[in-house]
């Protein structure tokens, strides 16, 4: 009897779950995930189910991804070093068809992931459909204050959303590898951060949900777990985050500058962190709000 | 930290009934549920969360209820003791009347229950768009042998499907209380185990099933886990089974004949059977197939 | 020959009716009639064969019924003698069944004598869809100036018409039993003039037709045959009228308040008189005008 | 009272047609009618209102006219004679160009009649939409003997009836000139009773109706109330009917044929007879049937 | 080789058009062309291939065509001569009658050519579809100051375009005759290009296009490229262009202040004007602007 | 005036066109191209603008894509000799990485160029909504007849076309690069011929357009211009042909077997060679035909 009783815990499970699948249904949620996840293929099936869950629930999931470590690695068999300037990658004709190539490649393993998770998954970069649409950045003074051309490195101008809306709509789940293109159709290299934020604001998403590799924003050792819009630029500008912290808070404050409900910064180590945040009341990591 | 590995644990049931969840997304259920139910509000609250799960998930379920406890209680009420012969009621025109205004009752209950548990859902008889058509059912022999007349008791004929599937496609839970009309538009009482089979049959359904006061199909204190059409067609002849089972195995006999993919009779009184049954693979109660 | 000539005669009635046809096609009718009325057989068909006709011809009406004599009657039948506190039935939990009942029961005759005339019928009760939101009413005080709580009696506070206009569209004639609930999903007895009104002015009516008992408001022995919303209040003010065309005048005052074109009180005695109403310039009964 | 008496009678006559009506919503009825009707003005307004009527009650009505009598005058006042073959008119090139200019000024006077009976017409000829391909018809032998080349005088190959169902489909009534196309596009004069048979065909019509200048086929005096097709064609080859009728049952066996459910020949000076014939089980004229 | 070769350039050609067609996809097009362009039979083809050719690219073409010529030679065929008064064909019943004749056959050689060259197209004329409604015009003083009454000539005072678009987009090219009705639904005479800039306007139209029989608007022999509507405007006042060229301008003028984008009247003679003015950026003809 | 002559031409050029543009209307067209043609800008500028313009005709091209080059290449920047069997490429878990990178990367290229082009284009490759099925191929012998593992090598098994044909649809251009999954959604290096083959029978395509780097067919310095599906099969295996040339005739007969109404064989280095192909009555290269 033992078992059936374990059976009903879990049929209990799925009832509790009903109130956030009804509030969530029909809601588009961006989520942001790391490339390097990939690395780890158990944590990327907790991810990768958790989103086809979504799908099937009645949410619309759409997948932002990057790839630094991918990019790296690449570079590194071509025998190149990669080089950042303050945090962006200085990108020169060969590394940004290497960037290309590294994403498409992380891009298609999250597809055939996701399909064999159960999902129905597209791949898609910022040139399909001119779906990004990016300005080259402005030179970056280096540690020495010299002005550095960062090459094909670009800051999101525009999205055209029509693509990821009519696949959603379909039934698919869009996976969006965070290469833009220039408006004479050049790629250029951007930050996944930004692509979620601004895709999110896009589309009018319900939620961001951005997946580090920590348990969100940490201050002094403590997890902060809400954080208005204001503080969290306040804590961009102070300089004491890493890098990698500050566009993602930057990406949930252009969201929620764009009118996106609820933007979140959880942690991808934690197995079913993305169900957890979504189906409690009290969720986990820390929440970005408008005030 | 116990607390996020019980969510973890919970995150990680939703995730195991993706494959049921996918596999039956877009399908239609018919679930009969006696009226008697009611009174356990417990019971009734478990079973209509799970009904509305199904429908959030994408099923299409269509609820048939009866009521035979409530209908000698208004009898009581009104001064009338009900009256049987070979399990039929014996129905004159003012007890066609206390059963219309008893099932309608136990309708509406029904409905508010849903729609609390939060979903969205519309009371039907077989009137409402003549739905369900029936004939007059020959007079019956009773323990003397005398013919007797039943009255307003009626077999189904005809099923007119379209309000119900419209009404499932615009998002409501049709519930529905076994009246039928005749030929002329006289209300007629049918049983409700049978309408469910019938209704199954003509709405294409995926699933009957049938909640039941015992745990399915007992011989011998030994519960039948599967059981062919054939043999339950055996069982009714040899007549040993209750009355109450026979209409449900009755009723899984035409739903099958009419190519209703699974049928199952199941114990009520589980919490959560029905969603054991459809979210588990071994199931629970007695499934009748089709050979 | 005398033959063709009634026919030719016919036939020109017929077209004479076009213009009121082309006028009317496509517009919502809410048509309010007592429940009593399916006391009087040659009478109803008369009511609903009008209705059906209007259903084919273009118009979308839709029927709303009271029944507080059947609910009397019932009471009555279960020994309880009916108590009225201002106009307000008193209803505790036993009675509040018994009208749920009686109420369910008239619908199910209405429903079943449209679809016999040709129409193709649905019966709903305000718990469907959630479709009429009440809030119980503040105590009353009775002839003495006790304050009476009146039990599960309520007034409207909100409509979700979309069940009705689907069912609509989708070419049925709803009928409505004035049965409301409230937040937590509670029944309430509400006065069903007071339906058709909120009703109408939901579904953003063309026409509210009140089929009164008598043939509209008669002051001093007169029929008056047009009223403006403020003069009908100052008539309900000065307290003269019968309890019955209180609740007729302010059904048709809340039509009017939400934009509904023409409210009418007629003659449901007067074989045709919804006809006559709808397609004769100069109507029957009392028309009341916004102003 | 009695005005009213004559009313509530009206409405008694709107509610008689209810079944008829019910019976022919959305189905499509060709109705042929000469184009010599337009000289009786009072006449036409009562045909042309039948017809806008059957609109608004569900019917989908398409009009096919003629115009033998015009296109008399249309040569007269050109000075030149017309010229018969055996019922075919001799069609030169000037004589076609007078034809179609003869034609489409009564396919505009039927169009402008239609629109000020209330309803929204469309005038088209066989060109439009490329809608009535013909043949020229083979020399005809004429009294002498000698094969006579009838000129721009075609017989109907061919039918798109696109055009016409999506006018009706959007609620225009198409109103139609016998003039056909051939294969290279240009103009053919066509029998107008043909066309009608043939379009009734083409269209899946339920009803050809031909109003006829007599109240329909008689024999020795006596009006013939119903014909099959084989007795029909037996008298079109006996030869003693009169040209006019002679197409005219062609056209009743060409639709029956095609599956057109029923043809009726009837008499248009006979006020309503549209009406009578559809509203009546007995109808009026004369019905060709199947067999 | 040398055939290749030009098909090679032919296909640059096509490739060339490119930016034109996507600029132009989606668009309406109100084409204006004067009926006496069909006594030159090449010229017709030349000109209904092109408007072929823009239908199947993408744009939605609108024929408005006129019928001088044509109605004086009826007239004179029936033995009346033409009578004008300050531009305006003075119009008894006979000559009305005449005129919707001669423009209706018109019509159908249009509608023929066009579908011959490989389009599908339908002629319409004001009264179908109640499209266009205009106003009696007044007297006009004649040479001598008397007030001539112009009998049944009209100027459009409203535009139903609803039948116009619905053809359009069911793909045919709808091909309009200059008739309308007055609001008792007789016909009127209407001048051909004031139908196009109204329609225009009507429609939304992206450009009207008047064909003329010159090359533009041409001052002391120079052709003038591009005008402001004031400047149209002023040189209608001088009084120095001839009727023809008035009522095109005015034509383009009502177009731009129904904010039509573009404006043109440009050389029928000149073979594919209507293709050059569209696929290339100069244009050519007279380009009428909003300032 | 030499100027306008050449638009006169130009326009004449465009007429010209519109039986191949109303033939062709709504039709898909499966284009295969080598990834190689990228490294001639001027060349690929000509193709892809040829493509657009059939999309803007209302074609249905789809692009499928090699690069064998591409890879050779990323292959020698990794310090990796390409390897071949019998026209296999040997493709270890390393190459097959690198030929994703590589086929991914070309992919963008085409899709941003197609964009530029004024289309709008989307990139896939097989793993997008588990478009292209394939299993690992058997072991081939090597020229010393030991079999050899390919590696991640497939043949297509099963097409999945929906997602091609939503996005042909909704008007993208979709570009699809040759690499397809085994069962378990593992990445598998298809041939790009033979992909070409099988989407085109899977998309009930019109034709087959494979663009190669040779002007079609020849043999003994012949091109021939007709070729039957059974003379191909029999030239294959006759062994004299270039393996290019094998996979491109495999992938017609594959494409007729499927119901493709016409296959060609074009030179991709000649202008305008795809125009000319379906612009022309004679077209250009070698025609595969089902007999």
């Amino acid at each position: 009897m033992e078992n059936v009783d374990q059976v009903v815990k879990n049929a209990g499970v799925l009832v509790e779950a009903l109130p956030y699948i009804k509030t969530f249904a029909g809601k588009i949620f961006v989520i942001k995930c790391g490339g390097d996840i990939l690395e780890n293929h158990e944590l990327t099936e907790t991810i990768l189910k958790d989103i086809v869950l979504l799908k099937y629930i009645g949410v619309y999931p759409v997948l932002v991804h990057g790839g630094s470590n991918k990019i790296d690695q690449v570079l590194n068999d071509f025998g190149t070093a990669p080089e950042f300037v303050k945090g962006f990658r200085v990108t020169d004709a060969v590394t940004m068809e290497i960037c290309e190539m590294a994403l498409n490649k992380i891009n298609s393993d999250f597809v055939r992931l996701l399909n064999k998770m159960g999902g129905k998954s597209v791949g898609l970069t910022g040139s399909d459909g001119d779906m990004l649409i990016a300005d080259k950045v402005a030179p970056v003074p280096d540690e020495k204050g010299e002005q550095v051309d960062l090459g094909h490195v670009g800051e999101i101008k525009n999205i055209n959303p029509e693509l990821v809306i009519n696949l959603s709509n379909e039934g698919y789940i869009p996976v969006i590898a965070p290469v833009a293109v220039d408006f004479d159709n050049n790629p250029l290299n951007v930050n996944g951060d930004h692509v979620a934020g601004e895709l999110a604001g896009a589309l009018g998403a319900e939620k961001l949900v951005i997946l580090a590799g920590e348990p969100g924003v940490v201050l002094d050792g403590k997890l902060i777990s809400t954080l208005s819009a204001a503080k969290a630029q306040k804590l961009i500008e102070e300089g004491d985050l890493a890098n990698d912290m500050v566009t993602k808070l930057e990406s949930c404050i252009t969201a929620l500058w764009h009118k996106v409900n609820r933007t979140h910064i959880i942690d991808s180590n934690l197995g079913h962190s993305l169900l957890i945040e979504i189906f409690t009341d009290k969720g986990i990591g820390t929440m970005v709000t408008e005030r």
